[in-house]
């Protein structure tokens, strides 16, 4: 007997705990299990599932006392999405379970579902289930299924050393967007702020860009970017068993940035550009690699098809190489794997 | 603007309330969405995947300061293989959600999630996946697909009047043992009423059961008793259209039961054998119906096969014919459908 509590152990560990009790082998037609975005279901030799799901509570990812309920909801949706985006896939249904306080209105619970329901729609996924449960806070639980090529899936484990490193959008807006909304009231802030703000409440699933470079069967691996850079790369390196090396110069972000850090850090110094960049999490970007044999014409194509921001950030190493932070002036630094964990005491 | 709160509209007026926003069409590969116990997915001609979700709450649904945390693990998991039970599927994969308090031992979990595994196991299924969520109470969210012939398929809708009623096993058991459970401490309770409490903490999923009678293609609607017996034979009434005759003298339960009554009812008259057997709830039996022209040997030898209790308890009745309690004194009862509703103001 071990007396150590959930905080002790934190989220990964938790994982890796619930294995041992795990059946050694998988039915044969369950192509992944746990360990990616999302586990993979064959259906036929033309067709898999992916499903995911993913549990949202209030106070911890997101707050409802100061949240459009539309907002909430709609943003919900798009934290699952953006997993079966991670596989290149094409979200077919959805369960909603959630908990409700039984003094909640009915008119924050109708916004609220045509949030989650709206953004489903726009990504061509639709509700077939659900349940509710008297909870003493919201919990938004959504489990979806989405539909793919078994030739032209996404997966965290197939980074092969020389491979070019990208990611989509901007990094750190969606972690200075929730400081920003945590430490002031929000009519206080500059409207500059906005796209960061909006970062955060209205994040976009790279299902379109992710299917298409499925597709193209261009990229080795790829992960969406939940727990912060670091972290997410460190689950593709861990499961494409490689290394990595990462320019910090390369990292997009959005120029409001260090704006928002100097505002934010006014009264204390609580926060950095790397620590955003790196750490934030919730970016909800796709991160993902391509042989450096691959001409990126097709790549180029796809971003411009589909308006997405890519940026090469970095190349994949060999394994033991360690994974390493290029800092403008030359310097390597440790690329640590921190970043969010559901039971890390360090997050509030 | 209406300022109304869920525990005015109630659990199922939230369903209602939530079909407004789902679009008036479905894929054409969804057989079946909101409104039964599993919605069902086309996957090709000779194959259906059956999918439900439902989140069980800490001091809800179970009490974590009283209750063996295998016990709590394994009952969550009979909860929704009940659902898959209802359809007369078979269970293939499940996706774990947890909501978990930071402070909840290590070896809390390791038991709890045991208790999962070690039911979704014996029922053929496996955990392909999940996710963790930092919860002030304890929250299982259990998705669970499972797998059909579409033509040997048990839905709410197709009951017909004239078409016999049957349940599995013993009604009010569960509702009993919940309320020993509640209002004593365990150890001062006889050891005679061990059966009530172990449906309680213990129920078993009519998986093998449902299966046969689904591929015996005999049953033309099911339903499993979550809700109570009046409250879920109105659901299978409302979706097959029809109303109902119960003979309430007919209803299957165990000896126990009064003496279960009585023993709580020494202090204040807090329930009755009524009370407990139609709106009780949680007993997880399957409640079916058979058209009276078919043989009942067939259903007789599935029930031997999978040791299974059957008891004859109605019939189905025209649209408009009213739902009826039959009363031993041949008298008719208005049947209402109140049983458990999660928002209800009068339930704990």
């Amino acid at each position: 007997m071990t007396h150590k509590t959930l905080a002790d152990i934190g989220e990964f560990g938790l994982i890796e705990r619930l294995k041992r009790f795990l059946p050694g082998s998988l039915p044969e037609d369950v192509v992944l299990g746990i360990g990616d975005d999302c586990a993979i279901i064959r259906i036929s030799d033309d067709r898999v599932f992916v499903v995911t799901c993913d549990m949202q509570v209030d106070t911890v990812h997101f707050r409802s006392d100061h949240t459009e309920p539309y907002v909430i909801g709609r943003r919900a949706m798009s934290v699952n999405l953006s997993d079966i985006a991670a596989m290149g896939a094409t979200p077919r249904f959805a369960l909603v379970s959630l908990g409700l306080p039984e003094a909640l209105s009915s008119d924050f619970f109708d916004r609220m579902y045509q949030g989650l329901v709206d953004r489903l729609t726009e990504f061509g996924g639709v509700v077939i289930g659900g349940n509710f449960s008297r909870t003493d806070k919201i919990i938004i639980d959504l489990f979806i299924i989405g539909e793919a090529h078994p030739d032209h899936i996404l997966t965290r484990s197939g980074a092969q050393p020389g491979d070019r490193l990208f990611v989509t959008g901007c990094l750190g807006s969606s972690a200075a967007g929730q400081l920003l909304l945590s430490q002031f009231d929000r009519s206080a802030l500059p409207s500059t702020f906005a796209s960061l703000i909006n970062a955060h409440l209205n994040p976009t699933p790279r299902v379109a860009f992710a299917k298409k470079l499925a597709e193209a069967d261009i990229a080795t691996a790829a992960i969406d970017i939940s727990d912060g850079l670091a972290a997410d790369l460190g689950h593709l390196c861990d499961r494409s068993q490689c290394d990595v090396l990462v320019r910090y110069g390369a990292l997009p972000f959005l120029l409001e940035l260090d704006a928002a850090i100097e505002w934010i850090n006014q009264n204390n110094s609580i926060t950095s550009r790397e620590s955003l960049i790196l750490q934030g999490g919730e970016d909800y970007e796709l991160l993902f690699t391509i042989p450096a044999s691959v001409s990126l014409d097709t790549l180029r194509k796809i971003a411009n098809q589909t308006k997405t921001l890519i940026t090469e950030i970095g190349r994949i190493a060999p394994r033991d190489a360690g994974r390493f932070l290029e800092l403008t002036d030359g310097s390597n630094k440790t690329l640590s794997g921190s970043g969010w964990d559901h039971y890390s005491p360090n997050r509030a």
